[in-house]
């Protein structure tokens, strides 16, 4: 028996739309604490690791802990037709994920479970050498420009951080002023080379006013979290090797 | 001889577009009270009822009821480049409807009249069992929710008004509270499953505020009726005879 | 040596805009005096000769003048990424031209130059018989009036001023009233058709507030000429010899 109702449908459409960024099926977590998800998106290259607890809710019962297999791009479909004002009422029925939207009118959907299988992936162990804090909308920004020249940057981070891309016809160079940069630590220099497209996807539940949290160590993943409504998110994204 | 002036250019805009959302050529009736216009789509799954009474018009004079075959989506298109400001002046001469947009700049537009043969056919008679009285944005919206999940809907009266659709991966039930029904007479209940994208056309040329007439009744064309400026159209739409 | 900086990052979109919008590959020549092209479309149809005074800069400083072969098509991407907060500076180095937009962030973008050999076409020797000024606004909104009839239109100046189209099936008649013109001056008739979207690349970079100064002669190319900023564009175009 599960069932839930959560009035902050912004976190609850965000918290969708940051796994369904990576994954098209996967296996939710009911716990009894809260939803949890983690999964290798299918090139394997970028992990997602979800977690929203049961304080983000009104409402939170499970008796048992359960997994179920999700279609999260059907979900996330049905997600965005939610509005601000309505509640969302979750509920697991046979092999149904029932949802009521309560507002203006009263919708339920229902989605069937699908079968899955796979068991959640290990967590990354990366001796990371920088961290950054910065705004998810300066970032998105570098990103676009960043677009124009190549569809692959190099992240750095030293004593600043910059963003930079070598095309065939040109190149850029994004620098963050240490104003716009709210934390910087860095032991040695950190710089990796990422895919432009998954970085991207992975900024895609953030928020004008996100803070995310990236961390880099020179070759390794990047780690890059941030918070949605009580939830959070952590993405890990494997580099590309490159002489760049 | 046809001449006519017409200030609510909204009106003129909506009254083609009603009538462009289900067939692309016409005859439309010339009448000394008003435009008419009946026919059915080309599936002939459809029928459009429209009037517009000479009473909407700044001048309307016509010495004798003429018909004259209009290439509709040709017509939308011009009728779509009026602006509010405009006054709309529409003649017959020869073989060409002409229209002049007076405003900043004068603007005039001939369109070729073609051949039309149809003869309008006979409003279906249908003995309806439920009439439902609706805001037309509450209406568009809950067809926005059933697209999701299928490309046909149930619409179910009864002591309340519903809409349903039934999917591979899930379903969907969208029940509207008595305060957003402005009128719900039913004698028995009555439901009919009808293609989306042709109720999506029905609803075309109504506005945020247009309140829309339905009358139905189980397994039987669909009536929905709403005001244009000064007038009216009526549409009916056959069902989808299916198990769903 | 060139560098330089212009604050007016609209007026610099918008000059590499009324480039780019005619050719992708061209040779911009940085004079001691301002910035200079005059080129050819690659259909041989239009002639774009474009200026931008050392004084719409903030700072100008060229040593020797030189010709630059520059991509517009990449140019124009990179320079719609300025804001208009940013300071734009512009430096050649080796075989580079390099931005910086200095804003928020500081963004730093290095485009390949180019070969190009090509040398400026002449200007057209045209003995214009009238002359048009009127805003950029009501002329392209009268071209999306003339595109729903055709795909050329022609342009006609006597004692009044319009634009007409003729298609198969209908017609469109677009008249200026002279409150709308600031000036008109035509020593005889003059009417010539040209391609709608030609003239619509050419208006591309003027603001809603744009003046536009036409010339025209029958049968023969027409001149459009506006403001960017403290410079201007001057574009010839071919007509199309027609019945029409």
């Amino acid at each position: 028996m599960f069932e839930a109702v959560i009035s902050d449908t912004k976190a609850w459409r965000n918290s969708i739309e940051a796994i369904a960024a990576l994954i098209d099926e996967g296996t939710l977590q009911i716990e009894t604490d809260g939803l949890k998800l983690r999964a290798m998106d299918p090139s394997q290259i970028a992990l997602v690791d979800f977690e929203l607890p049961a304080s983000a809710f009104d409402k939170y019962t499970v008796e048992k802990p359960v997994s179920v297999g999700i279609d999260f791009s059907e979900l996330s479909k049905i997600t965005k037709r939610s509005r601000t004002e309505d509640k969302i009422e979750l509920s697991l029925e046979e092999n149904r994920l029932k949802m009521v939207f309560a507002g203006e009118t009263t919708r339920k959907f229902n989605l069937a479970i699908i079968e899955s299988t796979s068991s959640p992936p290990k967590e990354p162990g990366v001796d990371f050498t920088s961290e950054i804090k910065i705004g998810a909308s300066i970032l998105k920004e570098a990103l676009k420009d960043a677009e124009l020249i190549s569809n692959h940057v190099a992240i750095m981070a030293d004593d600043g951080f910059s963003i930079t891309a070598q095309g065939d016809t040109g190149s850029a160079e994004i620098k963050f002023p240490s104003e716009n940069i709210m934390s910087l630590t860095a032991k040695e220099k950190s710089r990796s080379v990422f895919a432009l497209d998954q970085l991207n996807n992975l900024l895609k539940a953030s928020d004008q006013g996100s803070i995310i949290l990236l961390k880099l160590k020179t070759d390794a993943p990047l780690r890059l979290e941030y918070a949605i409504g009580d939830g959070r998110v952590i993405y890990y994204l494997a580099p590309r090797i490159e002489s760049t």
